[in-house]
């Protein structure tokens, strides 16, 4: 049996469930990955850097607000004592995504890896800013820098090619990765203005209150740096993607698509070059025969074409915080099967 | 570096392309995975059992008809006696499959797990009729029994659900997964009648002379029976999955039903009940909503729900025997990897 001292940093919808699922998949866990755990430390704005050595019960972090029968202490003052007084293995990170340069949530896993605790992270910017750096101190270390939820939610797409497509070659890929966009261009078609989409969209949770990160593509952007990055390698920042949102396509021409078949969709491509890879994130209107027609809603889909299967496409249907949390635990299974 | 001596039991067109793609990642294999190969044993129904430990060349097997500058031998009898003599570590099995019973390819895989050796097979009948055994001797062996190519040509289907999808619990799945129907079906949607559509699918070499085994949903039940078997647990023979084939429905209601944008497929479904697994293998008609819809010609598609992932859809194009082919390389690289 393998004990692991687990900590978040962050705990919102993401961290919370991903705290409901460990408690659920206890006993698989035990049974089929001979793994225990137990909560040691716990981060968040609100409450600081929470640390208890005989474990935060998951009951009194899901309560709203968090009932601690006695508060977790002492507070530590940086990531690294926290992580220290929390005899911490794995810290998973759901910290919110600055698109500029990844900080600080790379500074939080540059300081974890140093410490020898493995990472598993949801949150794309130091993948996209620092997969390089971040990876060679993970080997160095013998530890995991893993990031599952990065894209797609939890659907699997590292480990695809990480565990299932061993010795095959990425030429390009193409897809549709920001939800929130799929989903206001879908209230256009139905007769919604913009802006009445994007209140929609805000009122089911999906877009912020500044939807700027999703409708002009940047979102989309850092998600095709990350796939380039890792399983192109080539590493390619966000503003090197060329990049195009919704803003400008007009509603008329939104729906006259739609009438036509052809439908808008906020397409991710990348394609490899001579020199590297080129990449873009724009508007295309999508015939039926494209594998990436038929997704609707806040559902993703990305197409691959390889050297040794010609294509290969993968769809994620209705994602939600559990399914982000999903991709979370599965890394965390990889940690401990593999190390 | 670890050094294998491979045996193909088998050597048509998967064969025949999995020793061009072993020549191909021949470099790849030994500086990515540590790993060199030769092949030190052939079976066909033409040449027999050949066996030479210093390696048969890929050029004089890939010749036609084979070119060898000394014949292989001593020829074997037996399929024990064969990889003995040929010190086998891996074998590959791509005989053409039995929906009845899996046999004689059942057989031989027994035979050489006994022999200690791995075994990876293209043929879906000993894992529809025996993977309970086959597993459990591969188990208590240490060698393993694998299978990638036998569903979806090469997709990753079980090694999706092995490496990447852990602690996931399928509920129901759902899939176009013989391609031979959904191109017949194209054909007859553009005009074609049933016999001609037969006729244009035998001509470019995905249906057999006796097209029985598509039309009449065989494939398409076993591959069935191998989901449920190995992702749900529920051992379910072909002759257990209620089927009904492409016959039946008559040239004018394919076309109109095309013409309303809910074509015919020959849908694969299975789902869990209280008991154990419902399965089918019927002609449907599937909306453009449907995450099956958008599969024309050769390609296929299968739609997984789970606990964990609301909907997961995988979806192959365009396979050919290279595909095949590559499903058994990544087996070979997994027994490499893990044992």
């Amino acid at each position: 049996l393998k004990r692991y001292n687990l900590c978040l940093l962050g705990c919102g919808n993401v961290g919370r469930a991903l705290l409901k699922l460990l408690v659920e998949k206890t006993t698989e866990l035990r049974s089929a990955y001979d793994v225990e755990w137990r909560i040691t430390g716990v981060s968040t704005r609100r409450m600081g850097h929470l640390t208890r050595l005989e474990g935060i019960a998951p009951d009194a972090l899901l309560a709203d607000p968090p009932g601690f029968a006695s508060t977790p202490s002492p507070s530590a003052v940086t990531i690294k004592e926290w992580l220290e007084k929390a005899q911490a293995d794995v810290l998973f990170e759901s910290t919110s995504l600055n698109p500029e340069n990844g900080e600080p949530a790379t500074g939080y896993l540059r300081d974890a890896l140093e410490q020898n605790v493995h990472v598993v992270t949801a949150n794309k910017g130091p993948v996209a800013f620092a997969f390089d750096e971040l990876q060679a101190l993970a080997l160095a270390k013998n530890k995991r820098f893993l990031f599952e939820s990065t894209v797609m939610d939890g659907a699997p797409i590292f480990s695809l090619f990480r565990e299932a497509l061993p010795a095959v070659h990425l030429s390009c890929f193409s897809g549709i990765l920001n939800s929130t966009t799929n989903f206001i261009l879908g209230e256009i078609e139905a007769g919604n203005s913009f802006e009445e989409a994007v209140k929609k969209a805000q009122a089911i949770g999906i877009a912020e209150t500044d939807p700027s990160m999703d409708i002009d593509g940047w979102d989309a952007a850092v998600k095709v740096s990350v796939l380039t990055t890792v399983l192109m390698g080539v590493p390619l920042r966000p503003s090197e993607v060329q990049r195009e949102g919704i803003r400008t396509i007009g509603e008329d021409a939104v729906r006259r698509a739609r009438a036509e078949a052809k439908p808008y969709k906020l397409v991710c491509r990348a394609e490899r070059t001579p020199g590297g890879v080129t990449a873009s994130v724009r508007p295309e209107q999508v015939p039926a025969t494209n594998p990436l027609a038929s997704i609707t809603g806040t559902s993703s889909v990305v197409h691959f074409e390889t050297d040794s299967l010609p294509g290969l496409t993968v769809t994620e249907h209705n994602p939600g915080p559990r399914t982000t949390a999903y991709g979370m635990l599965a890394d965390f299974i990889t940690i401990a099967r593999r190390s």
